[in-house]
């Protein structure tokens, strides 16, 4: 048999790949699984995008240019103008097969194999995968759940920098913490990668979803990094369109976004109905935004409410995004939460969460950890903590 | 400011990049530009696609399964078993963000840094961009315009392989060339893979466009190789979809599948609208391919019979796909092409051609030879040959 490659070998596996076959048995025996594992809204894409959908009338649905239409980068453009960096012009956007492309040809345009890169952990498991794939190496700085997961002083970061650091990744608001970082935290950090002349890539995907009044600072707010930062930017889960594949990088280096065309040329184009699609969405999208935000607001609020009122778990209030990390009083949440799908039920219900182990550079630092999103109706999320706290009281006395 | 990756460097630019802003400027002009330089073809898309298009009522749309959804995996198993591989199940597929994603994974799946994958010149010009993102070496087997691009004896390919080598990737038919593979041919491969374990990735994304009454011979006919074969298809050619962005990899091989699949897992998803497009044309597509064979028969005896009328132009008559490569008498094709956009207009129309430079490891051996696509209608075609006609005569007399 032909051998595999080693950064094959390397990619580390989905945090919840071994759990997939468990859900897929489950439900073959009639159980419902509530799904707090994956960032998938119940939310309904907005009506804009949908008609706009309805309303495609191409007979040939021909490649996109590589950087993206025109249309749909003018869309962008003005968004990020109405956010207030006016400096913009459309040849700053990067259109891509969501987020993750966008990522991808970020570390691939700034990093070669043995090179480093800095992320505060635990962090959005995939930027694992998307390292591996190009044998860079992630350098973790702790956060821990018993301060909320606040960042160590910015200043820390510094201390892992050596000659290989090319970049360090942060998502602001956090997956799967929901930090947010302070404009203090994020002028440090400018400071930092300018003295050392790396790159900040500032995945800021979940902008929209930040909450208690809180508004998040983007890293363009720092002119100065204007060599030294991409934005990863993405329309899944702003319009709960995950489906339509259309993220983008933004870049006020021509250095940075003209090497990044490269890998964006080698694929040909980015999709052209999301284009479409999401250009719609970013029409009028105030109201949409606002009680999806108000939406998310609530569903924190009773999640997290409800987990800290369960014995022995331990759930710090998120600032944005929709996830939120819970201590758990179980040694292995790896075997937890296959233990849900496998044995555990109540009235033929369990609910399927996301063991920490993968968020973290040592899967150990999450042993004791899930991440659950919020992306049910309240409903759903009361019924999946009440077969939380059964599950746990039942797992607890078998042991 | 920050340093570009190695990678980044080294990642051979599109054939067309340079010429593309001579192509705005000339537009910018008011001059009607042929485009010959892409595959894009201006043929429609199925009807039974656009319909699905039109009928999508989903109010959330999702991700699909990292793998592709099961219902268009099982129209994609349907397709592969009407072409004679009844052993094929849904688990052999892994739908990809185009062909160009599917190589991707194929080339992270098989080959490390230094690694070398062997592949017959002139070839599709990404394959460089695929490898080099991965610090993988081409190592080229040429083949000249002189014997219509007549592949050495495949015996040949044998002494290109090290203990670096991984892969052969083979075009089949081939863009650029048209060249059309014999059952003999891929036999032989067939046997040089399975004696030194290395795989053939056999990119078939043209496999229905192939002329005069013959029939491509796919790399899944030869069952030897179940572990040593990865196949790269894709939508975009077959339904003119390319923009719907929606490819896949086929492969036998459990172990391939598995490796492949954690890319696939890194990235998410692969777009769910264009796998319900996909789907909805695979039914009933008989009508529609052979009349898009037809259609693409008729351009391709016209335009070849054209050009080979021009003085001093030679090509010859590609079996498949819907390209030609033509010799042109000048000396630097880069320049002729570049001139054609930035200097010749015969009543405010020129064409764009692609320079076969970029389809070499050595870009020296295209010097002379332009990759033209038939992918416009006979009327365009004919236009398009008369004003490269009248350009050559202008270009050589002003030399
Ligand atoms: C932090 C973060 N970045 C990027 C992505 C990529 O998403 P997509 O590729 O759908 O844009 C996700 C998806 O969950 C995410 O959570
Ligand atoms: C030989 C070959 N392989 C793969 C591709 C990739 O196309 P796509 O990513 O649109 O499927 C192309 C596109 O021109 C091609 O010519």
């Amino acid at each position: 048999m032909p051998k595999i490659s080693r950064r094959a070998q390397e990619m580390p596996a989905s945090p919840i790949r071994k759990l997939i076959p468990y859900s897929i048995e489950a439900k073959k025996r009639g159980t419902k699984v509530y799904h707090l594992n994956i960032g998938q809204p119940d939310i309904e894409t907005p009506e804009t995008a949908l008609n706009a959908l309805k309303n495609i009338d191409l007979k040939v649905l021909e490649y996109s240019l590589s950087e993206g239409n025109l249309e749909y980068r003018t869309a962008l453009n003005n968004y990020y103008h109405s956010l207030g960096f006016n400096d913009l012009t459309t040849d700053n956007f990067i259109v891509t097969n969501g987020g993750s492309e966008a990522l991808n040809f970020a570390i691939s345009t700034l990093c070669d194999a043995g090179d480093e890169i800095i992320i505060p952990e635990p962090y959005y498991a995939n930027y694992n995968g998307f390292t591996a794939a190009y044998n860079v190496k992630v350098v973790a700085i702790p956060s821990t759940i018993d301060t909320g997961f606040a960042l160590p002083p910015i200043e820390d970061f510094e201390k892992k920098i050596t000659d290989k650091t090319r970049a360090i990744i942060i998502c602001n608001p956090g997956n799967p913490t929901g930090y947010l970082y302070t404009r203090e935290e994020l002028q440090k950090l400018a400071e930092i990668a300018l003295k050392h002349d790396i790159v900040v890539i500032s995945d800021e995907v979940y902008r929209e979803y930040v909450y208690d009044g809180k508004q998040q600072v983007s890293m363009l707010e720092f002119p100065e990094l204007a060599e030294n930062c991409i934005i990863i930017d993405s329309e899944s889960k702003r319009y709960s369109m995950c489906g339509v594949r259309i993220g983008f990088m933004v870049t006020r280096s021509k250095k940075i976004h003209d090497a990044a065309m490269l890998f964006a040329q080698a694929r040909l184009s980015p999709v052209l109905i999301g284009q479409i699609i999401a250009a719609a969405a970013h029409q009028n999208d105030h109201a949409y935004i606002q009680s999806v935000r108000e939406e998310y607001t609530k569903r924190r609020n009773l999640l997290v409410d409800l987990l800290n009122g369960i014995p022995g778990v331990i759930c710090p209030k998120p600032k944005g995004a929709f996830y939120c990390v819970a201590e758990l009083p179980v040694d292995d949440t790896d075997k937890f939460a296959q233990w849900l799908l496998e044995t555990y039920s109540h009235d033929n219900e369990t609910i399927m969460v996301a063991p920490m182990g993968g968020f973290y550079s040592n899967p150990e630092l999450g042993k004791k950890q899930v991440r659950m999103a919020y992306v049910l109706n309240e409903t759903d999320l009361k019924r999946s903590v009440e077969l939380l706290h059964n599950a746990l009281i039942q797992y607890n006395s078998v042991k």
